[in-house]
């Protein structure tokens, strides 16, 4: 990977978090959590209260009775989450973030210059105060050294890889360990019910393919994503895909909207997501007819996981922002705002 | 649609065919014929020979015997069918062309400049010696006063209202009545052995998709098309979808395999086109392991349909070109070429 460019944006002028997105859970397990749970709670971990009974009560509006309004045909039932900070730990940064960090020691042999050179030097010397500073261009020349200049094909490699042996720095667990057990309650009650479940995710579409089957039990064709621009080339007679140094598709905020209805086509009836990047899918969303979930969830349990916000006077964040203007939003268009600290009783399926 | 601007290419620098396509049936008749030729002969408007044994020979391989190589998993049945000239006719103009030149002429009395304005002064004569010569930036103009400058939503409705109302100049048929029956039948057997079909469309995506559920059982998440800029704006407090006058996605040529593995991200096992702009999905569909079907149709039936190549030594044509390197191609390649006039019994239902 010669002489990596910096990663350019396209056509969205919005921050992008192509960096952005990481989560573990033994393979077979989502299905046999699944059977567990219609057994007994579908949300054992939920406590109860709105938020809980928000889900409950939109699948029953939407699929008990044939005869009822708010009745949903099983072709329209569409259901959208976003992924970093929806259903799986974000901080300290997004996980595709986390991939790309490890990415640039990983080539560092190969790039001596990086020793000498910015933003790779800073990455190099695990300097978290120099990371914090980052700019988007700084993150754009890391996107361009690390996730392009390789075949799909490799770069899924890469990913898998990575995924199955890198360590969140405070859980010490893979992150794919570090999703929520209640989204994957509400994923699998969803399913059980008839509903098809699209990740969009302001972070790469690959890079989550290349986990999401095994984590969530979501299959490639079901993952919007952000993307690059991939060129089409014959290597001898066998055709690849290289992922080009360029943006293609920003799928976070407007974006969002746009790729739901480029990807799917459809309107959806039930979208999650926990940040401002999240807020036209919301928006889209509700603007259809009928019942509709709307969901936040909101980072204020430190103790077990993180708090940040600001609103209701949370520690601000560049990773996964929820503004005032976000909650006051969500109070105005009746969004459910998840407290972690209060509607879950588990965050994590180790606890 | 005050000023409408030409539409601006994108990033890929080909011809662009999102003028490009347009199909009759009676709803619920697709389910109704599918369950009719599973009892009988499933390609029954085929004759015998090697194209309709080269579709009976994947499907067995590929779903009858689960202990065998070349059986594929239900989930990764993927077929990726082109639309125009290949499910239903092109000429004289791919459907999307047709639909846009009657859209000039829907929209004339709001453009009283174009009576003197190229290309629309010549759209609006009817001179068929001009449009046979219109550049692409000609088309560009002309996409970009008819495909864009509305809500997607208010799109969705005008293309629906054309097709069910718009005749095709020779045929005097709606342009859905001229879907390939044999097409039909492939698409259902393939159907009824677990295989999700895709329609992958140089033409535009929403307008394929304003049609197709009805026309081809196929829903709106499985085509996948060019497509244009889209804005996302609030009026009021209601969200919409503008349509911009600026390409976004080229889903023609090479961006038909980068298109399969943006929507998919799973490689096809069938894919079936008929031009040059399919060349690249079904290289990328024949690079896959195990037993693939890659087929082209070739018209060559000009007292049925209409006969132009030059492969062959049929006539050159702009639409739906298939040249004799693509011929070439066909064969050192082993890629299935049907002849309409020798492997088709009947080409439409009305026959």
């Amino acid at each position: 990977m010669a002489n990596p460019k910096p990663l350019q944006t396209g056509r969205v002028g919005r921050r992008s978090i192509l960096l952005g997105v990481a989560t573990t859970i033994a393979a077979g397990s989502v299905a046999q959590r699944a059977q567990a749970q219609m057994a007994g709670d579908p949300l054992a971990s939920w406590n109860d209260g709105p938020a809980k009974q928000a889900v409950l009560a939109f699948v029953q509006a939407t699929t008990s009775d044939q005869a009822s309004k708010s009745f949903v045909a099983p072709e329209d039932r569409i259901a959208t989450f976003d992924q970093d900070g929806t259903l799986w730990v974000e901080h300290p940064g997004y996980g595709q973030a986390m991939f790309a960090l490890d990415r640039v020691h990983a080539l560092a042999l190969q790039h001596p210059e990086w020793q000498s050179q910015e933003p790779f030097k800073s990455v190099l010397s695990n300097d978290p105060a120099a990371l914090a500073k980052f700019t988007e261009s700084d993150w754009l020349t890391i996107a361009g050294a690390t996730l392009a200049g390789m075949t799909e094909q490799e770069f899924g490699k890469i990913v898998t890889h990575w995924i199955e042996s890198a360590k969140h720095p405070r859980f010490k667990r893979r992150y794919t360990e570090l999703v929520y057990q209640p989204m994957l309650e509400v994923m699998n009650l969803l399913r059980a019910n008839g509903f098809r479940i699209y990740i969009v995710t302001g972070g790469g579409q690959d890079f989550v393919r290349a986990y999401a089957q095994r984590v969530y039990g979501i299959p490639p064709e079901q993952i919007i994503g952000s993307s690059l621009v991939t060129r089409y080339e014959l290597k001898g007679d066998k055709p690849e895909l290289m992922r080009l140094p360029k943006l293609f598709f920003n799928s976070d905020n407007d974006g969002k909207a746009i790729g739901i209805n480029m990807f799917i086509g459809k309107r959806p009836y039930a979208s999650i997501g926990n940040s401002n990047g999240d807020r036209e899918m919301l928006e889209w969303t509700g603007a259809g007819s009928g019942v509709r979930l709307k969901m936040l969830v909101y980072h204020d349990d430190a103790a077990r996981e993180y708090a940040y916000g600001p609103a209701g006077g949370l520690p601000d964040t560049k990773v996964g922002t929820f503004p005032q203007s976000l909650m006051d939003e969500a109070k105005a268009r009746s969004w459910t705002v998840i407290s972690m600290k209060n509607d879950w009783k588990h965050i994590f399926a180790f606890e």
